[in-house]
């Protein structure tokens, strides 16, 4: 099959787009600014069905209202929202006291998690997990927390220390965290160091062993021996001056930032590639859907994973790039959409996984979570098949322990419907009009220069990936040895 | 080390034992009938830290009480012990249409689980399961139950066809269950036929997906690629015609007897080997500290397990000879004890499988469940170390969804004491006192017929084991080719 199609579609809106957002003291001004409102593009077909309580909760329960962050749409998992940030005043004290402590090295991947547990993501964990946090998050995917009620926690949240820091650490009881570029990060308190058994951890989180698991092979393969879980303190707001640290809102700055809008209902997409036409119906379909059932100001989460992602994934600033272009375009509208960046590393552990990226969209005031066809799922690592079934996602998040505050929106496959040229919901009973634009097939487009077929992204979108992937291209060749240049 | 103590302990007791039970219309006389009462064997050792409510329950809750089934000490799970074998009344009819609907095969070890199925061990599960129940079984070790409440369901109990039986039972809406001996056993109704992703099975719930797991090997592996769900009805109570159907105390059985016997408190012993002294110290410590604790008639389920079984593990029929023996020669009191069969197949999958283990056994009326040191694992099957860490499945059973109605009761590792000639609990301050006698070392013992340590287990036990291998050296001898003979 030959597809020559070339894209037509010419930006219909303009917009001025600043995606940013500026915190003072806890004031902070909206993820972007928008000049000119485009129109919303709403398309008719069905999209939704709402799996738990789908009538429209106005007000959160009286126990959800905290000092500083106001939950008016879903309470943080364990009622309070962790933050483990050291107040300013007793930074001093604690860089001192961390400076005294036998200290355990942190890789990057390892960094991120500390991002992700100092801003309550992962509530009501409070640092790295002890062994018991480690067994109930491997066999029941959730933890029971001290009151008795049960919250989501579908991955182990780890770190990994090997023999000769465990030797080092002796008998202490605290220890201090030293970032990958030598900086003194923070302190894990009343420490608890157990067996990091891989293989089980593994078999587990992804339900195979088969090498070739993307986080597997960079994290947990070359880990030590040993994990070692306590109480997290950070001593500053994890940075990563990479010009996307505005993007970084935490759950509290985001809860704040639907408070602000008065949002009636919040609903989170997670995802991890760029934006095409396919998942902008659903999201506006979400909303039209969401507007029918009485809500009266839904605001979307965009809320692309920022953490580690295998290595031929678009990378995140790429990715924001063609995010803001997709606003930019019109696409989605930027009156109702947050756009800002999840902090997570990705594990790519398809039914396991997902519950682990709507969990933390609760926490960051989400009551609602769109989930797709196989969520967080990747090829087989060693045989030619989807490692997941497509379906397991949405079923398993639907009944998830801990999610049921939660509604969880399932949507039907979009794909390119060659006879009304744009990205539609698959109807089975003419599927031969569809054309299923795989994320390797989109990335082939781009990477030869060829236009997917119209319809399928808005042109600025498209124009992001097609420069990265050239200049991919561009860099390959220069690493291209002498010898076969000739 | 050489061991040469030869083992002196006579029968201090003798005891007309009748390990037997004589079922009539909903009477039943209990398991045994003992002639003479030996001493109860006490030691001092602490031994139990209940993790649960540890106060004596005297009595359930209202809702516990069943028509016919008197619950006094646990309620079963969902509150209604399920009992799946057609009335008398039926039983023609059904059996009429099983032979007119599509037909199932089903191999030994599915009967077993149709077995444990009907008679409610697994309550509230009714059926194979349907993917809702596999995906939460694997996924999070629980069962959601209509009224919001969670069970516990920790091995998928999941029956396997392959494409041939799936193609011939078409859209039939029920099948009919034939047994291994071409027998009609049942019928499932309301099938939902979905696929059996193996390897992800394997890895959720053993942890590894080595090749040498005994149940991947002989159930799973050889098994079809779909899994077909559904609402069981059997046609008669699961028979085996082996002389031991009378041990085969059902759920409802079990809470009679417990009931008859006005039993205040009922601990579970789950084994599949031999009882030695070490097993019955921990079991009459048990019970001293139950008495002590305020309960005035504490029984002792001692419950074998009787479905499948790993090749090297000791066969029923040779065990259940072994445990009646323990009772003869006192070692246990068969007046506060009651020995019968649990049904289930083995999966030795560690934790995981240790929760099914105590779940079954809160259908059967016990409020207490003992664990020790690696319940239900084994060696790792490629690897010289222990599969599970040996501390996890007690770990992982204390913080099971669904089980904290169940007293769970860890015990310390029993061993041999060198000094004081007998079965104690390990004292690390005087490690080099202790011998650990393996499942191995037993074995290679009783192969050779040399004698294990003094105290290791009753003359009378000891003296079936020794047989029993004796028989296997003699088979092996017959079976020698003839070459090698010469």
């Amino acid at each position: 099959m030959s597809l020559t199609i070339k894209l037509q579609l010419s930006s219909h809106y303009r917009l001025n787009l600043n995606l940013g957002t500026c915190l003072k003291e806890n004031n902070f001004t909206p993820a972007y600014n928008t000049k000119i409102r485009p129109k919303p593009i709403y398309h008719s077909d069905p999209l939704i069905s709402i799996v738990y309580n789908n009538k429209p909760t106005m007000h959160a329960s009286k126990r959800c209202v905290q000092s500083s962050i106001k939950s008016s749409l879903i309470e943080p998992d364990g009622g309070v929202l962790v933050d483990l940030v050291v107040p300013e005043s007793e930074r001093a004290a604690r860089t001192l006291e961390a400076e005294t402590l036998p200290k355990v090295g942190l890789t990057e991947i390892d960094l991120e998690w500390v991002h992700v547990i100092s801003e309550g993501w992962a509530s009501p964990l409070k640092g790295f997990m002890r062994e018991d946090e480690y067994l109930q998050s491997l066999h029941f995917n959730s933890l029971r927390t001290k009151d008795g009620s049960v919250v989501n926690m579908s991955l182990p949240i780890v770190l990994a220390i090997d023999d000769e820091t465990k030797e080092r650490i002796g008998s202490s009881t605290n220890v201090g965290l030293v970032g990958p570029n030598g900086d003194l990060v923070g302190i894990l308190r009343s420490i608890e160091i157990y067996k990091h058994h891989k293989e089980e951890r593994t078999a587990r989180t992804w339900g195979t062993t088969e090498p070739g698991l993307p986080y597997v092979e960079e994290v947990i393969t070359p880990a030590g021996n040993w994990l070692i879980g306590g109480d997290l303190e950070v001593l500053n707001h994890i940075k990563y001056d990479d010009g996307l640290d505005h993007y970084r809102l935490s759950p509290q700055q985001l809860r704040s930032e639907f408070d602000m809008r008065q949002a009636d209902a919040v609903f989170a997409f997670q995802l991890r590639n760029p934006v095409h036409n396919g998942h902008a119906l659903l999201m506006n379909d979400t909303r039209k859907r969401l507007l029918e059932m009485g809500y009266k100001n839904p605001i979307l989460l965009l809320h692309p994973l920022g953490g580690f992602t295998k290595a031929d994934d678009v990378p995140l600033d790429v990715r924001m790039e063609q995010h803001s272009k997709v606003l930019e375009d019109g696409v989605l509208d930027p009156e109702t959409t947050i756009v800002s960046i999840f902090p997570s590393p990705m594990h790519y552990a398809g039914p396991t996984e997902v519950q682990w990226h709507a969990k933390a969209r609760i926490n960051a005031g989400a009551n609602f979570y769109i989930v797709g066809r196989d969520p967080a799922g990747m090829g087989h690592p060693t045989e030619k098949r989807d490692l997941y079934d497509p379906d397991h996602g949405k079923k398993v998040l639907s009944m998830a322990p801990g999610l049921e505050k939660l509604n969880i929106l399932p949507f039907r496959v979009a794909a390119y419907d060659t006879v009304q040229k744009k990205m539609a919901f698959f109807d089975p009973s003419r599927a031969k009009d569809f054309l299923f634009i795989s994320g390797t097939k989109m990335r082939t487009y781009a990477r030869s220069g060829e236009n997917p077929p119209d319809g399928f992204m808005c042109p600025g979108g498209w124009k992001v990936l097609v420069q990265y992937y050239q200049s991919l291209q561009a860099e390959e060749a220069s690493q291209q040895p002498a010898v076969l240049s000739a």
